[in-house]
């Protein structure tokens, strides 16, 4: 962990480096598998299964017995808390349901938006040591809200074939069609070309190691939409001398031990808690389980005392954090002005873990500053906003003359004349 | 133009292709050259417009006086015309403002989003034959209603390293900040990366030729948003036996004249209606200015009839076109039932030239089949929605217990322990 008092502002931009991400190299390994899948279907999801998760599958897609039994595996307490944290999702999305108003822009010309949802999506859920109910719930129950028809979803299975009970349960609670027990490049392949089994989608969403991560901005270039570019997780914190320094503490470990090249950094105009929350990281440190990981992360991870609150805030606009908790007493005044991040948290109660699980908002953010230009998933990620305008003779006549010129002006004759027939027939 | 009769099913996969499109092919004459830009600032930019525009320019920034001859350059009817399209956009694009609602999922726990403005937003404009004003307003008539701070627009020079007059009055009613005389694949560069007179931006928007597309591919992989994925522009008339021939014919053409990859394509129940509209087609076409362009894509454009008007909103979905003209006497039941288009225009007096220029919806839109993942440009491609969520000690009370249950089954100590030191202070 760095320590960097009162750096001038031409030091900023080394302190708002991040862990480097670069997986266009990956690209040749990718392209392979993908073109693979397009070709051969099944045949070459089975194959890359056997070479990269280890497992001969018969069915590629789980099946209804092994749903019904996922149930009988994920203890009560969990069911509970999943449909909580479901319900709170589901809330918070359904307010974000769009509904586009009529705008006559010129008498006789009327304009309007309608969101349409996406008909097919696909959703990505990693495998690894943990399984990643969670983000289950963060990409099906907005894509339900939505209206989209088929949600599918790929995981890799374990060496036996199977998939996490907890999975498994959070997709039937949130509504998944199908699932499939396909995992990495080979998955995203499968979901950007379709194959037997699995459903062409129309984009796909979730996160996934480099291979995966690359795999997604293959098929991006031509075939399917994505959610967004991905990077390693990231949290920044801002606090002021009245922050309790375990909360920071935890509010950074929790960031920390999502992987080895995620970022925490801490901001802060109070040197006085500096040595507090070293000494409160290195305590909670001691009992994680995932300490290497953690102890890894830290190493890039950072401390920061700034000048003023204005040199913090314009700090965290051009880091753009993808989470950004605010533990200072007018959390409110700074969060207001708080232009680049993907999720804010504000005040001492509400820790990055809430927004992982459990309150509603998603935790599928812009990572790697991408907060610049990119908004985290939401209802919008699944809906398109089609356009629709009618208009009228009078319309007509009151606007053909400003689209004659500006038609005849760009050269495009054709343009020009689509209005002249219509006036002619007035 | 091929016309096509009652084709079954089974063979619409092949209707439904569009003219070719794969601009990866171009990756490796494009890479060096956003290299060199990204290294060597404005030199690179200046060498690449010598050799791609044959221009030696002195300052690459379009100046005040230049903005203000302008005026004087453009007739007055145009100057008129510009600002009824200008206020048309800005009344359509302003009805799209968000303004997001607070939700309390939990007691205490309170969530919702804010629209932020991207801050800075670059403008492709391309050069040619024709001066494309009109692009200017759609993109930077909603980047200043969203609030962008910053809003660059990079345009090639003619040979005397000027700008037309037209784009320059367009941007300037518009309210673009800094104008430069740079096209082609070193423009993307120079608003991607930022040069010594360039500043960097976070999204880039616009058309252009195949290379200002592969640019804008990859860039968008790692270093900046982009609009959407690009190609060819189409549309689609569906049509009932009571439509004009002559309305279908000019709309069709005015589609054709734009480029030879361009595509139009009729659809229809009515076979009596065919003749018509080929004859129309013929009889408008010879005294179009653009006649060879608009022949050439004739020849990948297709009048295609279908069994019933359920067959027509199927194919129309899976062809999921740019933009939609709906010539039916029910015209308002047929728009109910599209799922996937980019612009739909309603009835017979409502030509997509109006949606082109001045009605005041958006002309950037989803081609090559994207419509059914992505939205044309509106207001929401200019911010970002951030989500905030402030949870009281009651809060996390509530909801400290499931998210502790979900960290740990998904093995995230560190996740559960930020509630767990904020639920032992209560």
């Amino acid at each position: 962990m760095e320590i960097i008092k009162y750096p001038s502002r031409e030091e900023w931009p080394l302190l708002l480096t991040r862990p480097a991400l670069n997986v266009s190299m990956l690209f040749d390994t990718v392209r392979p598998v993908l073109n693979e899948v397009r070709a051969e279907g099944d045949a070459a999801v089975r194959r890359y299964e056997e070479k990269f998760d280890n497992v001969t599958l018969s069915d590629l897609q789980v099946s209804e017995e092994e749903i019904n039994e996922a149930k009988n595996l994920v203890s009560d307490e969990l069911q509970q808390a999943i449909r909580t944290a479901k319900g709170n999702i589901e809330k918070f999305h359904a307010s974000q349901r769009f509904t586009g108003q009529k705008v006559e822009t010129t008498t006789g010309v009327t304009c309007w938006q309608k969101a349409v949802a996406i008909e097919k999506v696909g959703l990505y859920i990693p495998g690894g040591t943990a399984p990643l109910f969670s983000t289950v719930l963060m990409l099906a129950v907005p894509a339900r809200i939505a209206g989209c028809k088929e949600v599918v979803l790929c995981t890799p299975p374990d060496k036996d074939g199977r998939v996490h009970p907890a999975i498994l349960f959070a997709a039937e609670v949130a509504g998944v069609n199908k699932i499939f027990k396909i995992g990495g490049i080979q998955a995203i392949a499968a979901m950007a070309y379709g194959t037997e089994s699995v459903p062409k989608v129309y984009k796909i969403f979730g996160p996934g190691n480099q291979y995966v991560t690359a795999a997604k901005q293959l098929v991006s270039l031509k075939d399917v939409a994505i959610d967004m570019p991905a990077g390693p997780s990231e949290v920044e914190v801002i606090a002021d001398e009245k922050a309790n320094p375990d909360f920071i503490a935890a509010d950074f470990l929790s960031q920390a031990e999502h992987g080895v090249d995620s970022q925490a950094i801490l901001v802060t105009t109070s040197e006085y808690i500096v040595d507090k929350v070293v000494r409160a990281i290195e305590g909670q440190l001691e009992k994680l389980s995932r300490k290497e990981i953690t102890e890894k992360s830290l190493s890039h991870s950072r401390i920061i005392v700034l000048d003023n609150e204005q040199e913090v805030i314009d700090f965290t606009n051009q880091y753009a954090p993808e989470h950004l908790i605010i533990q200072m007493e007018n959390y409110s005044d700074v969060a207001e002005k708080v232009e680049n991040a993907g999720s804010v948290f504000m005040g001492a109660y509400t820790p990055e873990s809430a927004g992982d699980y459990a309150s509603g908002t998603n935790h599928t953010l812009p990572t790697n500053g991408y907060a610049k230009a990119y908004s985290g998933v939401n209802l919008d990620s699944f809906i398109k906003k089609i356009t629709f305008q009618e208009i009228t003779s009078e319309g007509i006549r009151n606007l053909g003359g400003a689209i004659q010129t500006m038609a005849a002006n760009e050269l495009l004759d054709a343009h020009r004349n689509a209005v002249t027939v219509r006036l002619k027939t007035l």
